[in-house]
């Protein structure tokens, strides 16, 4: 038996510590950039595929000290108790750069980390956030074909990493300080737009704000609906609309009445169809992500855009040279090698994606 | 000579009905799909790129029904009086669904399109956002190189097509209408952010109503700005505010002041050396669009590409294909073609960009 073999038998059979490790060895492997490794993953892949799907995939945003660990620890355990497996993953494409991540650290997250129903991994490192992002589907795909009903994905609160994780998740959540200021912060980083689920965490700390954040937040997400999204215009029972809801983690407050918003919104959508349209949609749009960027490695990679594009870029910027011009002298040469170029495809050394 | 050679020479050098017609000759050659066009109009452009780059490129973005047309007509006349010379030039992605832009339409400015110092041209129709803009972008340099030295690109405000013009343009300016409702909407829908002047068109029409607006709208850029642009932070007297100004078009009112602003904008960032570096992020990304944009095209026309991609996307789409493993399967038949595979790349039939 192969090792890819020995993960994906444990993955789907196995359970405890064997099937722990045996999650964490795939998971390994699929963050691989060996060639060797990549046929490998996309072997296990291929194999796992037909038992993942069925979970809840959750998606989490918030900025820095609005206890996302906290929520994560306390609504995890809230789902264990009521008979759920909780697999907490994250996006964090700064982790490269930062030298680790901090998100998916174990160690925030005390009890739920060595609860034998959870599993936590932290961001995979390096590369762009399309990367880490595709890294995290796939991780995603493990954790369900071993039987984790719920998927938790958690990113920060900056950047476009909220984008990519409401691009894998069923329902997109973003949490929020009971600071009034926030909200319009959010709506002009367009994650208000991509909020199912609006929480206002550590409402205990300043019910009064909580209070009127919750107003104003609610607010704005339905004058949002109102002109952007049509199917909005009228409260139609049908579908679903963003709710703004008030928690408090640390207690334990307002997590049921969290995961019974949560319930609801998979009820609904599952019987309008749009959680599957919605999973639809993101697989056809990741498939096309990892051929753009593919593309554009190879791309990178040949030898005479290699050795022409420095020279060009700095004539592009220098205004000595026309972008679309330049951008059809380097495409002529990867597409359709003269005689007088190198072949137009290097064999490729390191996995396209 | 040859006729490329003719439109060069009278693009440069023509006066009166000789150069228009260069001009508008130059720019359909531009506009043309095929190969040898393509070849020539590279050449043609190559030509002109040094005596390009010299105009103001205005950016000017507005809804249906906010008066366009009539304050490009009235600040058209307004320049030309004060010896400029006016180019308007659109980009409208619409144009080929509908059958025909009305963005840039000449029959909508009456006066403007007649004057000799005046050269209008409809938004190219067909093709994607990126390949309207690019000869957009391209008819710029042309009208530039002919001696228009404010050059105003218009277009509608919905989707994409406004990053798409203040990508292009050295200042991009948002018209609303005295509507206390809109700023929001402007706001989330990430064009508050790109504009460096908001124009409360129609201001005579009801003046309070313009007067909350513009209080309103300052006020909503000024909370955008405080926290997303650090530079904006404090007021820095060496960098450019977005501002907002009332204007009459009809009534011709306003117009001074507005232009007094555009120039005021021209002055600081230059100065501060941003509307350089402005122009360059604009040239580098430029190349990097068609880049991305011939590699798609090249890689959907591969013969073993289009044979699986239907299959696959369906398989991708019921589950029954990770995307990424998809991606790849996809990639590698394009890039590193097997024996049993038709050549990686068909002789190019059409042109990438």
């Amino acid at each position: 038996m192969t090792d890819t073999a020995r993960w994906i038998e444990g993955v789907l059979h196995g359970s405890g510590a064997v099937q722990r490790r045996a999650i964490a060895k795939a998971i390994t492997l699929l963050e691989s950039t060996r060639p060797d490794h990549r046929r490998e993953a996309d072997a296990l892949l291929n194999a796992l595929l037909p038992h993942s799907g069925r979970s809840l995939r959750l998606g989490l945003s918030g900025v820095p000290g609005v206890g996302k660990s906290t929520f994560i620890e306390a609504l995890g355990l809230y789902l264990i108790e009521r008979g759920h497996r909780v697999a907490v993953l994250a996006v964090d494409p700064s982790s490269s750069v930062s030298g680790g991540s901090i998100l998916g650290d174990k160690t925030r997250m005390e009890k739920l980390s060595v609860h034998e129903r959870a599993y936590i991994r932290p961001s995979p490192s390096g590369g762009t956030l399309g990367g880490v992002a595709a890294k995290t589907r796939e991780a995603m795909l493990v954790c369900e074909a071993a039987g984790y009903d719920i998927v938790i994905v958690e990113t920060v609160g900056v950047g476009q990493s909220e984008t990519a994780v409401a691009d894998m998740t069923d329902l997109f959540c973003v949490l929020q300080l009971p600071n009034a200021g926030d909200d319009l912060q959010a709506i002009k980083k367009g994650i208000m737009e991509l909020a199912d689920l609006v929480v206002i965490n550590k409402a205990d700390l300043d019910p009064d704000a909580a209070t009127r954040a919750q107003a104003q937040i609610t607010s704005a997400l339905r004058l949002l609906g109102l002109h952007g999204r049509p199917d909005t215009a009228h409260h139609d029972a049908t579908v679903w609309h963003p709710r703004v809801l008030q928690v408090s983690a640390l207690a334990g407050e307002g997590l049921a009445a969290f995961w019974q918003a949560v319930e609801e919104y998979r009820q609904l959508q599952t019987a309008n169809g749009r959680l599957a349209a919605r999973r639809q949609r993101q697989a056809r749009a990741w498939m096309w992500e990892r051929i753009d960027s593919g593309l554009r490695e190879a791309f990178a990679q040949h030898p005479v855009v290699r050795e022409r594009l420095p020279a060009l870029t700095d004539a592009v910027l220098q205004g000595r040279e026309v972008p679309s011009v330049a951008a059809r002298t380097l495409l002529q040469a990867f597409l359709a090698p003269g005689a007088d170029t190198p072949p137009a495809v290097a064999t490729p050394t390191g996995a396209p994606c």
